[in-house]
């Protein structure tokens, strides 16, 4: 069983443990983009993955794209081309300092994608041993360039006429969209192509004019609006500190909502990807479980532990996350 | 607008992380004193800083001037001569183990310093376009040499003749005063000439035989003692363990005591210079706001946002400060 | 005053702070095991203290006898010859995440170990000035192998005919025992030897069939069936996250029981050695203090700070432990 | 087209830098082994390379695939069972002192390997787009055990089944070989398969008994001996001090014999796997320029270069190695 | 006295050692620009250095302010505003195999820059103990953008009306001059404020079409064609390997050629800026020596120091280029 | 057969690889003193090694004293008081840029020490299994202070009383002697309990005034002095850079004189107490081999081992050394 993301790839950039950019000279370099991070957590779990995307063609697209092997997921379908790396540049906080990102990812390889560029039907046929059956993207890449929304479309449409199940982050970040269009004119037609979303009240209603005053009726709403649509999720995070967090995750199927529990994350190594993680976590739960409880306790039990591991990239296993959706939040030493 | 702060210098050793001397082989090295730490927090705050203090004349006294331009101090005043760099090794503890710091700092070629060294009429005048208008000094001064304690106090007279107000930090180790005369003889000279002194009310009754049964009391009776000082301010620390404390802090100005919010550091990063962090705090909010209350709380939020920062010297900036200071404990990411 | 230690000592390997093997280039290395972490602790108390062992007679070697003697530990009877170095790659977890040990210490040099290979004789006699008063064993090394279980009997009856005491931690792996024979035909001839034991009800029950319904009434069981046994102790840990635990202590000797207080450990920054840590502390209070209540006190203390300390031995000195062990855990800077 | 390797990968433990392991408390992870070697060189030249091997099925086996699927290599067909992760500890030297390596393979999980799990019809055939165009092999694996042995002459046999050239590195290291055979017994089977091995007269008189005075008419009498053999090849190496070699390489068609440049490699990063990397740029250029001058020039450079990178595998492009293989040894900087 | 340059100053990230992108986890960050990197040189040197440039008005911004200042260089001229940091990636090479460059520089917060930002007027009269005595700019500026060739063309006519000697290095980058212009259409003008000027007579040829068969003819004709010429000056590298060059440097007063001795440099640390540190040697020699011999042989010595030190800027100090520079190249340890 | 040695030992701090303490944030610690130097060399050759000194009773005397045990040096003679660390910073060069250091040793608790705290009768027999078998000494103690010059007379008088063979190293450092008194005064007192020393003439001449036109006759006069002298010694080095000498040494016997040959160094790793590493190897020599030309030859060749190892201390074994005495340098890889 074979999953495929789509999205961009950022070098991260980061000083040691929690200095600030001031005062280091060495940086720590790790990879990661919202949907790739959810393919590297999909292969931890021993899924197939497929990360689409497009890097530049010198020594740091070829080191992204080991980065990217080196955790379990297939680049066969990397295109390289003209652009640069995007980057970003992330300083760690702790206690009462905020963890800190300067993105710098104008006019990268990816951004500049052209929809003839990546052969949907090829790639989301998937292999004999491997059928394809899911497909993942999310707010981020239709921010990025006419292009990169444009190639979107294209692969959301050809999952849904290849009737692979399709997720979408519906996230949103206003300093991103400078190209020219608003969420408002692209998102709808990505989110025709949708089985499940994840999102909240507030960004239903600026993004799509869908209006409910609970998670449920707005859900509701959503489900209404687009038909594809089966699932809405969301989850819930309660900020002690920097360092100490709660996080807790719900998902609605139309009929009825599933909550997970609160998790406490203290301390919190890397905050960075946790959403992802959490998706991951739910796409596996809905595949292999068939049990939506238990899908959204997997779930958030994979954020969870996301926040202990270093880099964007939730490495937790199967093991790992059952042994906390269970309820074991020890982290007793295992010999 | 200027500042100038006056102190040594020492280059700080201590193993990575919470590694022990014992089990290390490399060592992390920063630059600090309670003076320049002060101004470093300044020069982050925006203002012009100018650290005064003599190095040697030798490749480690060019590292620390360049340690404190890179964190924009100004050093054109630093004097380099004779004498040792002045040392300390600091072992980071965790939890219930105390951090620990063996000095190293006799003979330093800051404590060989004489008073026709430094040009105080020529410093504390400033530039054209950036007069001075503060001076701070601490008890460590004094209490290294009688050169160092002459040259401070002929600062402290040109500060007043100049009509620049001075603030002091009273603190007394005992274990320093090795050069034959005691702070009762050399601290009131010294205190006459501020407008500012942090210190406590056994610290008033130690040195100056100024008794008072409270805070406000004995802040009062070193107002009356004393004719320039206006302001009498404290910290209040309450440790948990090493790596959980709280903090809070009181400014008296002889009619009203201004109390900061209770703050919570855990995990705390670096215990060191949070005292000098408050210090730089309160300056740059008397000097910016003209609203004692909120400068107590500027004070306070900046000492609690240095224990998350590596190194003697806090490197938040005023956004960052005031983030916190009104209230904002929740660490959240900032994109 | 001496104390002697046997048992194996492995190289540890491990990621960099909390990165797992997957993700890093890196590892951090140190040399533990059970027992000579013991020796380690007693050593930096300022004892006399002397690890015997078998070692491959090559580089590996020589690095694990000189970690064994930067820490103060003698290492002239370490024997050297054929056979691996045992080694554990240990993965440390943070919050929820538990860290996990694959051990890889099969075949070592000292599984390899033949009763005749060690003059126990001599090396229990210690030498005029330094006469030994301590001989320290544990579980894990009659489950290694026919010939290290044999010698470990050589050396426990050695012992017993010197008058020394012997102290053995009755801990059970069951993934060890691996060569043909069952704890329950070794432990007991082991255990006769024994002054004191550490363990727990489950265990006595398990290995010995002595039975008892509470830690007192299975530890007068121990006494009467074990007539050398004069004391039974236990260790009580409650783990609330990989980065908090609480932790204490009781002791048993015969007539009365006595516990410590309750540790709390937050954050944890190395679990390993910290049952080490607890018996070191214990073996030492027994041969100083003439105080029961203070022995398992100062044990107690002494396994809260290891959990600070980086790599499997304790560091932690005398001062420390009894500053933390008379009730001082605010971890205040110490100039 | 793709390529098909067989045998062991170990983690490399080392020493930063020249540091010795008495000395250092920190090492450096690389995963090697003589024929994933080659794989890693073909993948960085662009074509599609499968190691076939097995690994413990915990994170250390994990690791080492993520080592490989970095670099480029499929993991695939990697087998995961019981058995240790194999080790080497290497000490680099520098000048006149030597490097040095302890193994540590001992009852590895892939000398644990039985022929019966490695489906060799399957793997051989490629997939449709990538058809396997060549298999190799060394020494070093029928060495192992007696599995592995038997594994290996299954590929060879189903490679010359399905028409696959086939390389063996017929390096002979005497202090394997510990299961019972010897290489008089195994390796003949093995080289009846190949089409191409590296090695000299002094082993093939050794290992196969025969005999010739030169390179060539060693060479020739093999080639007579082995129906199949159509390339006999070897490289020649001198030892100026442990950072600077000279290095040559010579292949014989049965015809003629075709000699490369003499390569200067001063200072040297790290000697390990360089001939694995001329092995791969022979087989490289054998399969590309139709050329055997061009080839053996090719893997000669190749391996110069691979004595700049650090760890085993030769991460050079096709465009470093022509450039040098061309002439140009200056260095010099690209921009 | 004091000198002033101009330039982009960018991130340069780097494996460390001669690791390559490809296989790293970690970066090292330094800064430089070949303008700045001479400010750097000559601030070693003793000299007065301000460097003006654009950086992004965020963290990334204030570290390169902050690496300049570290080093002596005055920076209260920066400009901060839109537009990224610009930034390159080196990966460094060793004996045959080069480094490389991967520059990602293209809309950088320097490249923004507006004629109208810098008031070269006050920059350039410095202040009255410190009189602006050089101006120093390269080739690389005009060819960002055409905001920076006018800036730069702003700067050199205020220095010629001031009277300050100004310098040229004449270097082209054909890769860079994306934004319309032809360095034959902008260099000129630039070229008309110079006393002296870095190149060979390729460049001569190729930019300003004055020829000449030797480099004395092609200079004089130079000088012939920009009446403010004095100086021509251009250095000769010979490329052994990437870890073995030779250097030399002459220049041409238009009567006479003074020609530095040749130097060796074996092992080379670092490649980068070592033709700034040659401009900064011959720059401060002309100022200090009156002596044009005695300039170009310092100049000489600088750059060949240089190359031993890790970073683009070179952190010499005039004793050890006057130690070089007099024939001493032992290397002697000094105490 | 065991050894003694006695003198300061000094924590040696240096920037990582050949970065300047300018540009450094991370220094190596390493511990090292002339004598102690000595006493690491022989221990590693498997002679038993007693090293005398006095440490700071606090964590940094404990690091040093476990340095030394990590290299086998047996530290239970070293005594611990108040007075500083000695500490020195050393800058390591490469190429034509030398390596520079920078002393902080003054006031030391090593120069604190007196003469009574010192039991060398007891120290000096060693003990039954281990007598001792040779002192050895430099030139610096004697310049430390007044205290270590008579501590040290009184050792090398009680080595004669008991028959131990005294080696002294007659170094001369100018800028130590502080203390009021000239080595003209101090040393000959000393050398009068010689059997060897390590020197050239023009030491010889102006220390003693003992005149001699070659190294021969400078020899054969001090031997005519001296009458316990035996063995006269000396290097000589050709620095090509600082990355490049070549190292020869001789020893006289008063009739013949004995040359090693001349060793090539390149590259140079590390070049602190390579002088003691010759000086370990030729006393190890002297007492192994009864053969001069063989022991001389042993010393040269233990001197340029050391030059590829990282820190001050030789970590060559008794086999390393050997191979390249008889004239192996080709650093050929040992698996």
């Amino acid at each position: 069983m074979s999953i495929v993301t789509f999205g961009e790839v950022m070098m991260r950039l980061s000083p040691p443990g929690v200095e600030r950019f001031a005062q280091t000279d060495t940086l720590t370099m790790h990879f990661g983009g919202t949907e790739a991070n959810v393919a590297v957590s999909l292969a931890q779990f021993g899924l197939s993955a497929t990360h689409v995307t497009r890097f530049p063609d010198h020594a740091l697209g070829r080191a992204a794209s080991g980065y990217l092997r080196r955790y379990g997921v297939q680049t066969q379908h990397v295109r390289h081309g003209d652009g640069r790396m995007g980057l970003y540049f992330l300083e760690t906080g702790a206690g009462s300092r905020a963890s800190q990102i300067v993105y710098d990812r104008i006019d990268s390889a990816f951004a500049r994608i052209r929809p003839g560029e990546v052969d949907w039907e090829h790639i989301l046929q998937g292999s004999p041993g491997a059928p394809v059956r899911w497909f993942h993207w999310t707010g981020i890449t239709p921010a990025l360039s006419q292009g990169a929304a444009d190639c979107l479309l294209d692969g959301i449409q050809t999952a849904n006429r290849l009737g692979i199940p399709v997720s979408g982050d519906i996230v949103y970040r206003s300093n991103l969209w400078q190209y020219g269009r608003t969420p408002q004119e692209i998102m709808p037609a990505l989110t025709e192509g949708c089985t499940l979303i994840l999102g909240g009240k507030a960004l239903f209603s600026e993004i799509y004019g869908v209006v409910g005053s609970t998670f449920i009726e707005a859900g509701r709403a959503m489900i209404d609006r687009f038909p594809r649509l089966r699932y809405v999720t969301d989850t819930k995070r309660t900020s002690i500190s920097a360092s100490h967090n709660q996080l807790s995750a719900k998902l609605f199927d139309g009929e009825q909502v599933y909550k997970s529990r609160v998790y406490t994350m203290q301390p919190i190594v890397d905050r960075i990807g946790t959403g992802d993680a959490y998706m991951a976590g739910l796409i596996y739960g809905l595949l292999e479980f068939n049990d939506s409880q238990r899908a959204v306790e997997f779930g958030a039990a994979a954020s969870a532990l996301k926040h202990t591991i270093p880099g964007d990239v939730n490495l937790a296993t199967v093991a790992e996350v059952e042994t906390l959706a269970n309820g074991d939040e020890s982290g007793r030493l295992k010999r």
